[in-house]
């Protein structure tokens, strides 16, 4: 049976997209049950509906607490039948009454090879620290940002050419690739948390190879049809 | 003619040993004029002494504070002639006084992808974290720990298999072959620093490509020799 996961976004979701294309595609054995946005008419809503999933906007400012919000975020994905969450641009600090009740259930991505650059601007600051070699990073999420155990991980380098906006755009292309990869392998069951150490049930490859030519390094290394 | 430097060390000298050799196989246009140790008996003494290299130990517990340590060291590396240093696993921090005396002339190796997991254990604290990509990093040293503008990094896969030790092995190997290569960058004086952002003059590839069926990712790549 596949995964029933809820999306949360607060933008264009193209994350979003690539979660929905692998699913259609048969890659992922999950069903997106609720895209939430947590501001009204984001462009990920639009996506969503275009695929008649159901979405809802959740937003802050109509909520007196982060705990008030918090407990409406977890009533509409509880509702929804949701039994794990992706966040795609989620721009919200996920309370621990939420994070409780989806114990390693909760994935995100940050853009960025964390722990480097955690925090909303994690492509930008990387680029402005002049790193030789970027990337993004699929974590579980815990009660601290960007900070949960590591699923996995893609490097790319950062060119001599690059500005800030080449290198977020090479590194959101690996973005596409890795999280519908976290997803699947979430959903196959295959993800087991010890501490934090992630290790991946049923992997063929002994060794993270990287493809001939490819200028970037995913590891663990990518599944056919992702 | 060749760059004269300083090897400063306080151990085994595995990198100092990886530098050596590629000035011996004639792929770095430099001359080590001195290796000087911060602790007596240190094994890559004995390597460059057996290479016919001057060698020095300038231990700290011999002066009265750190700035007389670091006016010792500089008298020394001064005398030999050096117009670069390199430290090689020198367990110090040097002062300002040295820093400020050859500015963008230090190059330091650190065992992580920087800025994560700077400081002492940087190899250990990588795999403690649970990252799925470790590496390290060259970088010209300034006035704070671990901090200064990147040169070179290396990233490989942090395999489910591997302990601290393994993962340590594994970045170890790529240690020895981005840090003579970033030396040798220097001393062609191919290493131009704006702010934050070094750029390498004279490179033919414009995009870093991975060499079929490696398990890493170097950037900018490594050239013919290393």
């Amino acid at each position: 049976m596949p995964l029933p996961i809820a999306v949360l976004i607060s933008g264009s979701g193209s994350n979003l997209q690539a979660i929905i294309d692998r699913i259609e595609s048969g890659a992922i054995e999950a069903k997106i049950v609720l895209v939430a946005s947590s501001a009204p008419g984001a462009f990920g809503l639009t996506r969503a509906a275009g695929r008649g999933i159901p979405t809802r906007t959740i937003a802050p400012e109509h909520f007196c607490s982060r705990d008030e919000y918090d407990q409406a975020l977890l009533d509409a994905v509880t509702a929804a039948g949701a039994r794990a969450i992706v966040l795609a641009g989620f721009m919200r600090i996920l309370g621990p009454r939420f994070v409780r009740a989806f114990p390693q259930r909760i994935l995100n991505i940050h853009p960025a090879l964390l722990p480097s650059f955690a925090g909303t601007h994690g492509a930008r600051d990387a680029a402005a620290y002049g790193v030789k070699i970027s990337g993004c990073t699929v974590h579980f999420v815990d009660e601290e940002m960007d900070h949960g155990p590591v699923v996995v991980q893609a490097a790319v380098p950062a060119l001599d050419a690059d500005t800030a906006e080449t290198l977020a755009a090479r590194v959101l292309a690996l973005e596409h690739r890795i999280y519908p990869q976290a997803v699947a392998w979430l959903a196959a069951g295959r993800l087991c948390v010890n501490g934090r150490k992630v290790t991946l049930a049923g992997a063929d490859t002994p060794l993270a190879a990287v493809e001939p030519g490819a200028a970037y390094l995913v590891n663990p290394p990518l599944e056919q049809g992702f």
